[in-house]
């Protein structure tokens, strides 16, 4: 008898349709021996539309009240799936994030879960019952509800399947597991049957939407096995493994790509030490998310850094700049743009094989493609171009490389 | 500076729009020098929608689930009242029932208070706050969620307010006081500046739709002084007054009616001690909840039980006597009506009054309306008739009675 941890995304109960269909899954896994306890986001939705409700009522947002606000989503989806269980005859039982014992710190909107102490999870499984846990929240130290940010569901399922030491977690999504490259716009892009741990956080850190990474890099550390499949097809999707089970892998394993992002450039800084530290800071303190940086080789004591940030966050960078830091470092002037895409190449195999940095590069050369920026990992290599060549850019890789199916 | 518990119903914060205006308001007391503490509902329709959903999920709806899906409403109002609050610069706190300590039984759907412990309430109010509570809901003595059932937030509030000592219980609602008759069906009906707290429950326990009735016990009880007023006009509404102060009130206050209840007779019951005892002992473990009762004159050791009980109740109860306790009672059948109308003649003058019977029941002979039942309190009298004579007999009555406005 195995202990699985099964979590369902917004999609995969966006209805009540999708609810009884999703516990009809979880009882037909009972009646084959296994014992479930479910993570449940809420419904479809449902997260955007009180953040639109927020909008209409103020537009003084303070975090302990949107934490509190946004976390009726996932109660209102795990009654409603503990109900479409009872009427199947399988009891079940509700936990809020409180209830299941998760104690996150006081950063509200995007909470660390810092303990769990999922005792009552515990007593109702061994009862006989499934428990089913709200995700992506918490009580905080301060007694406060708390909400683990967007995509914190998965991270809920990973540290549940920790304190529980769950066999299995399983995250189910509405993509049927891990694809080569986005299925939509490569139509030879192959599911993966496993994939390792560091090729798929390299894979949710440049454009591949699922997983969150998040959850991820908390199942990377704490040792969960994770099987990423679909609630719709219910057919087996993608386990992620340790790196030993994946020395037989070929060398590439994905082409990733990233429209969300833009490019800022910091012009003509003197090349000292500390520039790169202050400008840095800056952005960090103010809560901007930076990604690649490159830094071009200095000349004549002056250099150009150049970064991507969230384009959502690109105002608030640029303004950053623009009110004392570019001037304090004595930089020339400061330009973005905001039209780039990301595509990434990705396999743990490229760490013994030379020469994949060069097919990439001969690749979108050979298909009249500038590359504007580049950054490496032991496993990847992603290249900054424009936006409009991102997708083409995609296909080519995908086939350079040979993931096209068939 | 005096401290109040506003408390809001769905209707009062049904939108955004509502919420806004409702901040406004509670800024407006806070700038006039109140101390305010606030309850708010489920915003509009939203209870009902949450029941919608459970039905298209399950035909099985455990008490537990039930509660953690309703009670999801209230969180979303509290939030969203605290951002509007925030918006025009009044610091705001958002309690759950849990949070703002309401303990109660472990009785699902319909819970009742056992204790209040609003220590994180009154923190939040002496550093200067609202705090916004959620209505209806606390937390069970086995730590699950409780609802404490529709029209709850009115119970919530008047409870707050004794265990914050408030100065007054404002409840705001959609109709600018207690009237003299429902003025939807007469015109000339008045509202009244004051009334007793038994007049009110005796008309809250005959058809007057708000407050909820059992809010008025508590506040009875706990001598909670309460106002009950408009979220849409802002005037001063009804306030509800301890025995004294209505000595000079005239001797009939309000004509209720209510159609919802059904009525049932159980024909030829032997009159022997214990009969009574077994029939509405049944009535009572199933939950069904009997008003009016009524038992004729016997004639030859046999004897008639009449009550009423509500309509949605009709089909569990009949059933509930024609499976046995009919028979085992030696009674002759059971028969039942379910078009009927009850219509009272509240006010604490006609104690002291003889003579408002017979004028109740010449008014409605007067006008062809035959009486089927007729029970009696100290301040109320309530008959029987048939549905469709019931809104003719209000406005009979309101005339006979001296109660229509000019």
């Amino acid at each position: 008898m195995a202990l699985v941890v099964q979590k369902y995304g917004g999609t995969s109960v966006a209805d009540p349709e999708r609810i009884r269909a999703v516990a009809d899954h979880v009882a037909r896994c009972r009646r084959r021996g296994d014992q479930v306890t479910m993570v449940v986001s809420a419904m479809g939705k449902e997260t955007d539309e009180l953040l639109l409700l927020a909008d209409r009522v103020s537009s003084v947002r303070p975090g302990r009240e949107m934490d509190m606000l946004i976390t009726a989503g996932e109660r209102k989806a795990i009654a409603l799936m503990c109900m479409a269980l009872a009427d199947l005859g399988v009891p079940a039982h509700s936990f809020t994030g409180s209830q299941a014992g998760f104690i996150t710190d006081t950063n509200h909107r995007n909470a660390k879960i810092l303990e769990i102490t999922p005792g009552r999870v515990l007593e109702s499984l061994e009862a006989g019952n499934v428990p089913v846990v709200a995700g992506s929240q918490g009580v905080s130290t301060d007694r406060d509800v708390t909400f683990l940010g967007r995509g914190g569901s998965d991270t809920t399922a990973v540290a549940l399947s920790k304190a529980l030491r769950a066999d299995m977690c399983e995250l189910y999504t509405d993509v049927s597991g891990v694809f080569s490259a986005d299925p939509q716009l490569v139509p030879a892009a192959q599911k993966m049957p496993s994939i390792t741990f560091d090729e798929l956080l390299e894979m949710t850190a440049t454009g591949c939407p699922k997983p969150a990474m998040r959850s991820v890099e908390v199942a990377h550390n704490h040792d969960v096995p994770l099987h990423i499949r679909s609630a719709f097809t219910w057919e087996p999707g993608t386990y992620v493994v340790g790196e030993e089970l994946a020395m037989e892998q070929p060398i590439i394993r994905a082409i990733t790509h990233d429209l969300s992002e833009s490019k800022i450039t910091v012009v003509d800084v003197p090349d000292k030490p500390g520039v790169s530290g202050t400008l840095f800071r800056a952005l960090a303190d103010a809560g901007v998310n930076v990604d690649m940086i490159v830094q071009n080789v200095s000349e004549h004591g002056m250099t150009d850094i150049s970064f991507t940030v969230p384009t959502d966050s690109l105002e608030e960078a640029r303004s950053i700049l623009e009110s004392g830091i570019a001037s304090q470092l004595g930089a020339k002037r400061v330009t973005s743009d905001d039209s780039i895409g990301r595509v990434s190449v990705i396999g743990a195999g490229m760490k013994s094989n030379p020469g994949v940095a060069a097919t990439m590069f001969e690749t979108l050369a050979a298909n009249d493609i500038n590359i504007e920026m580049i950054s490496t990992s032991a496993i990847r290599i992603s290249c900054v171009i424009e936006a409009d060549a991102a997708e083409a850019a995609v296909q080519y890789l995908h086939t350079a490389f040979g993931l096209d199916a068939g």
